[in-house]
């Protein structure tokens, strides 16, 4: 034996993840328990899974323009596996694309790590959206395109602070906001980005998990897309999303 | 407008997703449901959601020796993005890796299709059987490498007569192991992607479908095992299972 | 030892290449007959690797609108590493893109072995467009979406004659074109993808190696691409081809 | 339109790459001429293609152990297309493999940068060594695991210099080598990646452009290894380097 792994352990007939034996969780424990207990290493109270499971739902899916919709459409287009399609979904999160997670997870673990050292999280949040500013760097997680008050944010927000999940994080990101309407002319509302990374910070996830979520969200909505390309459309097509009309279900 | 979506509507501040405001959703739908959802367009009961979950339970991790994991940690030990690791770990589920699932599906809905035409599903299940064995072909969700008695099967087949869920899917998987076990000398249980093809069939999904709950249910597995090799290893390494000791948490 | 290749030994300080020493190959082998070795596992004559390169040259890009470059733009707009986009451009090439060659030399093969049983190759031909007509399947490798009488058809088809590497496989499928022609009152010419074909039966390559060629082709083109991605034009874009003016050198 | 492309025209019967109609390219034209084109825009002389095929040929395959064979034959294994095992294999092609050839190349530019400001080339080399040393930072391009005196990069340097296309980069790396010997007991040699990047650097292509080298050379080893799996080995398999006989021929 050369080196070692601690996820899970393989005997025949039994499977152990994180010391826990796979079958007793089936039909108990929830989808979002098993995603911490994977990548933290502890079964975490039921409501822990409820908080993720909501940050899965949150980003599960954002219409026919994200590059991700884009290239797995592209790519399904030409006849492929539905794993060829995914993964070039998947490989188009990048800096630009679900990596707003990461960097701000790390903004918002810099805020924490300021009010070590005596600043409240008011001048934490301050003192970066200066340095922010000077450097003319936007910060991640704050801002969207189209959606100028996104509900998903507040709601994501909401729903940890009624199963008392919301900690520092979330404190951190709010003072961040209120930072930036000061020193902006423009308010800058959290996006869902943002809301994400402050709660990955307040369940103890590292920020390199961060774009996992986003690709752990949408991986059902890439899978609607190919699914749908492959019935609805014709072979080795163009895909303009500014084309696409919404044929569904009214809300 | 030259093609059609029905999966989201995109408007300021407002996403629908199969025609249910998004941000409703969060906290409220758990992700198996929001699965479903997505897959095929309507909002379940809770029940169906706990069966989805149950079944990306089940699936979540396998250990280092399966080659998705051993594509996943290859890629990563390069100091590459998770997105490459991922997409090639997702790129090794093929025919051979996940793909049973797909085609135990394909041959119980022959088997339920059979019915149709007056056969019991004993009957359908020994006519598969019986020409599966002229042509000496193995069927898929059948049999298993290391485990004789994989308790997951069990456990999900159990969970799902628990919330009234299986059907004529678990019905023709049990009506095949049976007819296996009378032409063969030796016996082949239901194997997870059996169990899981037959709970499928059940819920309505179509077999093109079928690879997608593998990979939904592996990735955060991947993801534990792209951070673990970033975290404990060193770089460019080659990933040896055979000579990984589990040093984890006991049962 | 457990398994074995016979591609390339790894001695320190020597790199032996199906039996070439690899040092001594460079400045004298040319690319096109490297790829002859490593795939057919002999070196060729230089006109052979002439012809290969002649190949690879032909298929090397085709602007903006085929999906793999399409792909290819759209994860590199991402901020990602070149690896992931030109990965996702691979990924596009499946049935409908690129497959075309894999196909056409599995139908001029078949052509080959008709001949074998005493048929003459306008015969052979003539035998498989009756059966693609009848059940309404259009053969790989003939027509064009847009080139009507693509240039680099008959140059590489001349190029091999000039080098005396055109063999059966370029006599079958002119047989097969001018067959078509006699059925269908529109002409369909071989299309690049067919010259190819044809050429890499000729010389001696399997079908499962089609798809290779194009691959090897392409890939500096989709680098091309992706590193103008990067220099041109604003992160997270959308890529329509239709909306995309030429604005290099002219002829 | 709304956006450039400077790469390729297409018209009917005409595709035009960077100003030159591509069927008269074809028998013409070497594959290393072409990636030059493509690359850099204009059409080099016949020995800058000589030279870069050289390049090509200089990394095509290394055997069984890099994570880019072990990578593609693991995802081949599982039944998959050739383009998702290539895709895999190119995907680990990372900072810590194949990564060495865009880092010297920035390496070897900054030397030349700084002659620009009145130092020898040995002096620019001791100034980046010294610094190197005292941020304990290993050089990329120099020293290998197996080869101390690797002759592919011999036989590349003395193949540029018969060429007269040996310059400032191949000047500035052999002054490196030279001033590591100086501040270190061991010798450090140039290797393969090193004296590519040398070699780019003096043809003109940009840093960003190094790995697309290492790609474009490797990918037929890869295909030759992936054909060799799918023909030679059981499904399913776990790649074990170590255990791999060579039975190829001799040299």
């Amino acid at each position: 034996m050369t080196w070692s792994t601690a996820i899970t352990k393989i005997e025949p007939n039994k499977i152990t993840v994180r010391g826990h034996v796979l079958s007793d969780l089936i039909g108990v424990t929830r989808f979002g328990q098993m995603v911490y207990l994977l990548l933290i290493g502890k079964m975490p109270e039921d409501k822990v899974g409820q908080l993720i499971e909501a940050i899965l739902v949150s980003s599960v899916d954002h219409g026919v323009t994200p590059p991700s919709c884009v290239a797995a459409r592209t790519v399904a287009s030409c006849g492929t596996p539905l794993t060829s399609a995914l993964a070039a979904g998947i490989l188009s999160i990048g800096n630009f694309h679900g990596g707003a997670v990461e960097d701000c997870m790390q903004t918002l673990q810099r805020g924490i790590a300021m009010q070590k050292d005596g600043l409240s999280p008011a001048q934490a949040a301050e003192a970066i959206a200066k340095e922010a500013k000077e450097a003319k760097k936007r910060l991640s997680g704050l801002g969207h395109r189209l959606h100028t008050d996104d509900p998903r944010t507040r709601r994501l927000i909401e729903f940890a602070r009624e199963l008392g999940l919301a900690g520092q994080g979330v404190e951190q990101a709010e003072a961040l906001v209120a930072a930036i309407g000061k020193t902006s002319s423009k308010t800058l509302p959290l996006n869902v980005d943002g809301a994400i990374a402050a709660l990955l910070v307040d369940l103890g996830f590292p920020p390199e998990a961060g774009n996992a979520f986003f690709i752990m969200s949408r991986v059902p909505g890439l899978v609607a897309h190919i699914l749908e390309e492959r019935r609805r459309e014709k072979p080795m097509r163009t895909i303009v999303p500014a084309e696409a009309a919404y044929d569904g279900p009214g809300a």
